[in-house]
């Protein structure tokens, strides 16, 4: 298909496309002419998944562009260009090792993980951003007990078993990460908003009128 | 206690103390001679339960005023007090009926939140915000079904139970409200947290080096 085309299906102006090519986002086209290339069904799928990164995961073309490098490079298995992907698009909790108390909260966040036996990198951005939730609670006076953690260990693992089971061995990894996106970015707000749905439906049964429990 | 004591038990600045008082935030203490005021523990309670909305949930003087307004308004059922918080609480979502695409979105929450059979308000404003995802992934290219949809609604439930248990039906109001921050701002980040986590770990023992699948 002529870059006409290929702007019309993903969407992007061609200006755009130019720019990710200049970039080194998308291949270039096949040249068929000094001035003119053509287009395949796989630039469109890979605009697909630059737009995904950039519109829904809210990423710099930087960061996009390390993503793209480990979508095609075969020698990076699976696990690896998720959590590439993951790593990238996770929210940042800047490391505070000079305060005992969040060095004392990190260190709650890896006993967790180890007494969970659950396989996270030392250096997964998520153990941080747990050690920021849990000293933010601890001087809100509510220190995290374990019998409040187990509920929210136990969805988390419903969710993340639906998720990452989805994800085909032996698919496309384009795709793959494409999922990651909309798992990481847009599912998060399906969970957080159903979360606070079933809080709501909770709270009207035990304390409404006519509660159940009265 | 003094202001004094106020100020260095609830760690914030006699300024602060006084400008809530200002505000109609924090009823004035006893007066004990013309320049003099004696506080009780409520007022350090109530000084908590300020700087959590305010520090944790981040809201501006006017929501806690309606926030403290609805504490101390016997009148308010629990239910309703709670709603409150979360309410404001809750990030926003503009609806955009004029839309044809987000209004067939907001129709389709509407349906499951009805065929869940939950007892969640018209006008909440999660319904919107679940709206808004739904429309994002549709973009993507990914619709939501039901099949998909299921796990999200399990773990929100299990997470719900739990955090609406744990409320007395029969405590001090105030507390209640500081729960619901504690569990809507920071327990959202042990969730996210965690479930990011959950994701690496199952995805490493999916696809990782020595995967169980191999």
């Amino acid at each position: 298909m002529k870059i006409s085309e290929l702007s019309d299906r993903s969407g992007l102006p061609v200006q755009t496309i130019k720019y990710y090519i200049r970039e080194g986002l998308l291949p270039k086209g096949a040249a068929t002419a000094a001035t003119r290339a053509e287009y395949a069904e796989e630039h469109l799928e890979r605009l697909r998944l630059i737009r995904a990164l950039r519109e829904v995961g809210d990423l710099p073309v930087a960061s996009v562009k390390r993503i793209i490098g480990a979508v095609d490079d075969e020698a990076v298995g699976l696990h690896e260009l998720l959590g590439t992907a993951a790593y990238t698009l996770s929210p940042a909790a800047e490391p505070r090792p000079e305060d005992p108390d969040w060095r004392s909260a990190r260190e709650d966040v890896d006993a967790i993980v180890a007494e969970l036996g659950w396989q996270v990198s030392t250096d997964a951005p998520t153990r941080d951003l747990l050690a920021q939730a849990f000293l933010a609670l601890r001087r809100l006076g509510r220190p995290i007990v374990w019998t409040d953690l187990r509920p929210y260990i136990e969805a988390a693992t419903i969710i993340a078993e639906h998720e990452i089971g989805g994800i085909p061995v032996e698919g496309e990894r384009g795709q793959a990460v494409q999922t990651a996106v909309a798992t990481n970015v847009l599912y998060e707000k399906v969970l957080l908003a159903l979360r606070r749905m079933a809080q709501e439906n909770v709270s009207a049964r035990r304390f409404g009128d006519g509660a159940e429990d009265r």
